[in-house]
Order: structure tokens, then C-alpha cells, then sequence
């Protein structure tokens, strides 16, 4: 019998739970799940024969390392910052450990002794990292084996609000952290396009976007992320003259972000004066300079260029920018009070579902014709609980640790999934689960 | 007889050690300069016989101790960084000291002490800071005696090259570290305009100046200084409801520089990819989009929202940014590159004169009368080494350091130069040195 340690009860563990649950009579599998919150974990389990809830504080070390002592594979589900101190754990006493997160320099300075120890820290194995990688490599790897040659490789992902239920302006809600989305692309972006390094400022970033084509689901927005060479390597693509990364979303959405932008309201730098007393409006009021005979919306519309009457504004007033609420807490920097703002007009409603949207562009070489492989996946939540999201994170974590359970992954070290022992079983397993990829393959010149 | 220690014998101690020097005889002081190169100490010193060159220091504990021990009064010219060494050993021994610096966190921790031990410690007696603060309170304090209300207050400095020496097209050259003024500003702006807080992110900075008219001098631009509200309760201006700093800059610069900020090439937070082998023309290049037809002249207008052929456009062409020259060093940020390629084309040649402007706007209300003061300085440079920055900078420092060891100033602690007992004789004797605010005292309303 082998024992699964599952650290993190959350959202985002519902497929992983369920999975691993489903398959534990006919793998005689035991599983504990440990949380912070004892009746998340009881709840998770739900009186499941093969498994266990228990309270679970990862500050704890006896309990850390009790637990991972017990275990034959240790799936840390926990926040991104607490893996360190379970991989630690994990490597000292020989077991092998799977997350979703990407591999911090602290993981990866783990990679030598765990090889020494022959255990496998698989990382990156949820939807963005994880099924990128895995349905990018399948790819690049299946063009490299039929000989042809690979000149551009464009990359893009995004959690959006499912349709109809986009029935906002923006035609977006938040369906994860929502700090992460008010900072996103705050550090600019790197890419390489035809052999030329790319750079651009945050303050351009929005303003940079791309128009893709998702056939049942029209257009998007795509715009860079922060550093689109952070796997050329890893991927075997050193060669490669075009490589790019972006974040996708709805039409429209990047013009009126960039707005916030403009107006600094997505600084994260300093603290305001006083924003436990003041509006949205004075918070909007005081990115532009004083006059006493306009109107802010008048002021805003002409600071940044756009028509006092235009869809653009139009999405900068639904969002309360102009109200008299007051924001009430204070010490806020400007983009602590953004997402205030933006928290109270973007959360998902009940019945609301969700989407996760990838799409990977190969442009390849192949007896003198220039042709390119769009390759596409549109996941949909079930409900507000079984979301896109969760499952795209959750299956391909729970589909590796069966493998790894099962000893058909023969990987030492810190890895992610860009392997084809790894890859094939879980994209074709994933398929079952309704995550699957569709190909177009067309004629360039 | 008394000694003074001065520390530093660099371009900005001249005027200082020349004034200390001149006033040694009669006051029966004696001057030990040191400084790391002996040679430099010397040549300021000249033979003069109250004066004497030694090897300095700063990292040498025993010589620093040494030295203070022996002395009645420090002037640290050091780069800013060393100060809170020299300062702990003064306290420690109960020697008083100048710097022409902005007081740091770490100065400003010795100040219990140093009052304890009746210790004071002078700082900001240069120019910006200094004269800044000197000439604004005595116009501030002089409108509170006569029963005026301030109602707004605008201080703005500039470092420039002279004029019919300012003949490039941007009318600027780096009269003092460039790496500041290229850095200058990318941390925002914030001031108070009418009781309400603004803030200007980075990227809008230079966009948002303002025009200020010096008599015989013609227009300048103002952009907005990174906290205006620094020094609002020093000045006892709580009440203030408008209070601004600004950057002098000759017209047109702002609009100019503010393309190279659009552009990202002030990016001072990641290097780029082989700048060692880069030119020019690829850096520019960088920013913009592939496009294999247009030029990069032709991408950069484009993008920028400039005319090809515009006097804004001809100031990027005049820097060199589109040239195949080679920059040649490794590892470089954006901002890094953007410096080495200015040093070459802003350099002060040989003859250049330097430049301080400084006006001060005070609105304030006097008799149900709406009046402002316009107070405005100009320092033109003698030649290349007696250069008004070094004049502006050197002589405050010496006249506080001759009133402190002639024991007519009265206080201890960290201090700024905001007292009536410092700013008055300081700036009366300047006048002797050609340093004086002109005043224009106008009705508003």
C-alpha cells in the first residue's frame, strides 16, 4: 500500500483530490490531506474510505516532517512560498514530491542532492506552467522527429470569464488572484522576433497587444508577458529566431487597462495620503493635474487622449472610478485601492463559470513550404467550485503522481513536465477529462 | 587657533577650501585637507602656509578617528555614502560638521546623541539643498512677520550649460553626474496642488512641465520633483495647500527626453542581451516592433506618434541612436547605454560655462490682495573649474562652517540650513559673491 500526502485543501485541489480518491481502491492507494483548516480537509475527503483529513500547519516542522517521513509521494498544493521547506523535507528523507508552481532558484539549488538521493521534485505541472509546456513539447518534438524545422513559436494563455457570462464591459472578472492581475506585466517584456531581441516598458506593454483567432470563440487580446526566453533552452529551441509568450483577453480589455496604467493607478511603489478618507474620485482625481473649472471625467478623457463619450470611458466609470465611495482603509498604494476597487465589480457572480484559453502558433519549415500549426484548447467551467481553472491545474498534477506512483517516470531531480515520458500519458489522459488540443495546419507560402 | 578638517579636494570643495583658505590668517585657523590623492589635496592647498595636503582615507579607521579627534570642525565633500562614518566618529569625539548632502536616515539617527553631547550637525548647506531652502525662508518668514497668508509655494533649481554655450539641440550638456540625470525621475512624482495630493507616474513625467519665465533668461520647462511635500513641515508650511519642486530644463528638452522614457531606453532594472556587441541602431531598434520594410527612423517616428522629420525626431538623430557605432561593454541596462551614448554627445567642452537658475513663486494674501513673489537666482560658471555649480555648492558650506567656529550659530542635532540665524548672514554674504535672488513682487488679484 502507498501513501499519498496531499498539503492544501483549497480550490484549486478539487480534481487532484478527486482523482487520486478515484483511484485509490484499484491502486491501493492511502491518502492524508492535510490543511490549515481541518474541516476544508474533511470536506475534500468526504468520508472516503482510502482517505484521512487532518489538520495540517507546514510551521510545524515535526508535523512536516512526521508526515513526509510516512509518505511514498508528496503533492504540495500549499502557496508557492511553502514549498521550499516541503521539498526540503521530501529530498532529506527520500520521497518524491509534485507541485504546480513554477520552480523557485530555491527549489532549484535542491536539483544535485536530489539526484544524489534518486527522488524526483516534478514542478510545474498545473495549466500555466504545466499544460503549456506539455502540449508545446508534443508538438515542437513530433515537428523535430518528422523532419521539419521550426522558425517561430508564439505562446499564449488566459483565465477569463466564460461566455455569457462576460456580461460586463470589461468582459472580464477576476478568476484568480486578483493582485496578480492589477501588478501583471509590471516589470515590461522580453521576446525575440526574427533574431532581434524585444523590450518593452510597462507603460507600453497594453498598448502592444496582438489579435488572435480562436475558432468557435473569436478574436482576443494578447499581450507579452515579462520574459518570453525563460524556456528557449529548456525546450531544445537555442536555434530558434521567434519566440514569444502572452497573456490572452478579451477584445478591447489591453486599450482600457492601459488607461490605469497611463494614470499610474496600477503603482504599487508608494503609499497615498490618506486613502482611508478618500473617494474613488479623489483616487482618480489625483492622477491628473488641478483645475478647478473641469470635471474629472472631463479631465481624465483629456489626459489620456480618449472621448469624454466613448466606449473606453465608458468602462472607466462602470468601474465606480468617478464615485464618491469612500475607499476606507488606509495606507493603501494605488494599486492596493485599484483592486479594491476592482474586487467589488470583477468577482465572479454565482452560476458564473469560467475559461481557460491557450493557444500555441508553430511556424515550420517543411520541403520548401512555409506552413504553421495553430493549436488550441478552450476549457469550460463546470460551475463556481469545478472550475476551468481548477481542473486545468489539478488533473495534470494528479495524472503525474499516479504515474510517478506507478514508477513510470524515470526522472531524478528537479524536473518539469517537458519530457515525452511525461507528456504523452498525461495529454492523452487528459483528453478523457475533455482537456484536449485542436490542430489547424495551414499553408503560409 | 583652530583646525578644520576638510574632507574631499574634488571639483566641488573649490570655492569652499579658497573662501576657508582666504579667511585662515585673520581668523588663525588652520586647514588640513585630505583627500585619496595627495596630488589633488596639494594643488587645492597651493603652499598656502595655514593650509596642509595629507592622504586620506575614508576606509581606514584609525586615520578617520585621528583626524577628527584633532579637529574643531569637519566639512565632508565625500560622496554622500561615506558621510555617516565621518559623522558617528564627530559625535563620538564632540566635533561639529557641515555636508552640502541630503540628510540620510542614518544621519538623522545620530541626532539624539549629537544634541546630547551639544554636538551639531549641518547638513544640506549647498546649493539643491541649501540656498534652496535659505532663500525660501527668508522670503516665508519674512511674509509670516508682515502678516501675509502663503497660499502657494514653487521652488524649482536647474544645472544647465550657459547660455551661447548651450549650442546643441537638446541646449543641455551633463553639468554634473550623469547617471542621476538620467535616472532623474523614475520613481514619480507627488505634490500638492490646491489641498489635493498629485501623483505622477514616471512615464507621464516629463509631459507634465510647466513653463516658468526667468527675466533675461527667457522661458525654461519645470517637471515635477519626486516629493514636494519633503520639507513642508520643516518649513512650517502644514497649512500650505500648494506646494510643488521642479527640474529646470531648457524648452523643448522635456518633450524630447520624454521620448526616450516612452521608449524604455531609462530602464535601469534588467541588462539586455550582448550589449557588448550591439550598436547603436539595434539598441533603438529594440523597442520598437520587427517590421522587415520600414526603417527603424521610420518605426520609431511611428511609434513614438512623432514626424519623421521633426525637430523632436532631429534631437534623437543628433544623439547618435540610429548610428552603427558599437557600444562595446557587456551587460549594460537600457539606462546604462542611453548614459554612454550621452557622455560622448553632452559633454562640457573645454571654455563651456556652466549654469544654476532657481526661482521661487510665493502666491500669498495680503490687505484681501492676491499678490506672488517671483525670487529667481542666476549663477553663471566662471570657466570649466570654477564652475557656478561648484560656487553654489562650495561657498554656503564655508560661510556656515566660519559661522559655526566663530561660534555664532546656536544649535545642535541634525540641522538644515531653515534658521534665521544660519540663512541670513549666509545669503547676505553671498550677494559679495554674486549670488542673489532678484525679486518681482506682483499684484493678482
Amino acid at each position: 500500500m502507498k501513501r499519498i500526502l496531499i498539503l492544501g485543501a483549497g480550490l484549486s485541489s478539487k480534481f487532484l483530490i478527486n482523482y487520486l480518491l478515484e483511484h485509490a481502491e484499484s491502486s491501493k492507494w492511502h491518502i492524508r490531506l492535510g490543511d490549515i483548516s481541518l474541516d476544508l480537509a474533511k470536506d475534500k475527503i468526504n468520508n472516503h474510505p482510502r482517505g484521512e483529513a487532518l489538520f495540517f500547519n507546514v510551521d510545524n516542522p515535526e508535523q512536516l516532517m512526521a508526515e513526509i517521513r510516512e509518505a511514498n509521494l508528496v503533492v504540495s498544493m500549499l502557496p508557492a512560498k511553502f514549498h521550499f521547506k516541503v521539498a526540503k523535507e521530501c529530498v532529506r528523507f527520500g520521497v518524491n514530491m509534485v507541485t504546480a508552481s513554477y520552480v523557485s532558484d530555491e527549489i532549484k539549488s535542491l536539483d544535485k542532492e536530489a539526484r544524489e538521493k534518486g527522488v524526483l521534485l516534478m514542478n510545474e505541472v498545473g495549466v500555466d506552467p504545466g499544460i503549456d509546456h506539455m502540449s508545446a513539447m508534443q508538438v515542437i518534438n513530433r515537428l523535430k522527429d518528422e523532419g521539419s524545422k521550426l522558425i517561430a513559436f508564439e505562446s499564449s494563455t488566459g483565465g477569463l470569464v466564460a461566455p455569457n457570462y462576460d456580461n460586463n464591459p470589461w468582459r472580464y472578472k477576476f478568476t484568480w488572484a486578483p493582485r496578480n492581475v492589477v501588478l501583471a506585466g509590471a516589470a515590461g517584456a522580453r521576446f525575440l522576433h526574427n533574431s532581434k531581441f524585444k523590450y518593452i516598458p510597462y507603460h507600453k506593454l497594453f498598448s502592444r497587444y496582438e489579435i488572435i483567432d480562436i475558432p468557435e470563440y473569436g478574436q482576443f487580446e494578447v499581450y507579452p508577458n515579462r520574459d518570453s526566453l525563460k524556456y528557449q533552452s529548456t525546450y531544445g529551441l537555442e536555434e530558434l529566431s521567434t519566440m514569444f509568450r502572452g497573456t490572452i483577453r478579451r477584445p478591447s480589455f489591453c486599450d482600457a487597462w492601459n488607461l490605469l496604467v497611463q494614470l499610474g493607478a496600477t503603482d504599487d511603489t508608494y503609499s497615498m495620503d490618506d486613502t482611508e478618507h478618500m473617494t474613488y474620485r479623489q483616487f482618480t482625481n489625483s492622477f491628473v493635474a488641478y483645475n478647478i473649472v473641469d470635471s474629472v471625467e472631463k479631465k481624465i478623457a483629456a489626459y489620456l487622449g480618449i472621448a469624454e463619450n466613448s466606449a473606453l470611458m465608458d468602462k472607466l466609470k462602470w468601474l465606480g472610478l468617478f464615485d464618491e465611495t469612500v475607499i476606507g482603509i488606509p495606507d493603501l498604494t494605488p494599486a492596493r485601492v485599484l483592486q479594491h476597487i476592482l474586487e467589488k465589480k470583477w468577482a465572479m457572480e454565482p452560476g458564473d463559470k469560467d475559461m481557460i484559453i491557450m493557444e500555441h502558433q508553430f511556424d515550420y519549415l517543411r520541403f520548401r513550404q512555409h506552413r504553421k500549426i495553430y493549436s488550441t484548447l478552450v476549457v469550460i467551467g463546470e460551475d463556481s467550485t469545478k472550475t476551468a481553472m481548477a481542473k486545468t491545474v489539478g488533473l495534470p498534477a494528479a495524472i503525474v503522481s499516479r504515474l510517478i506512483l506507478e514508477n513510470k517516470i524515470d526522472l531524478t531531480g528537479v524536473q518539469i513536465p517537458v519530457e515525452k515520458q511525461v507528456y504523452e500519458p498525461v495529454l492523452h489522459e487528459l483528453k478523457e477529462y475533455g482537456i484536449e488540443f485542436k490542430e489547424r495546419d495551414v499553408l503560409i507560402s
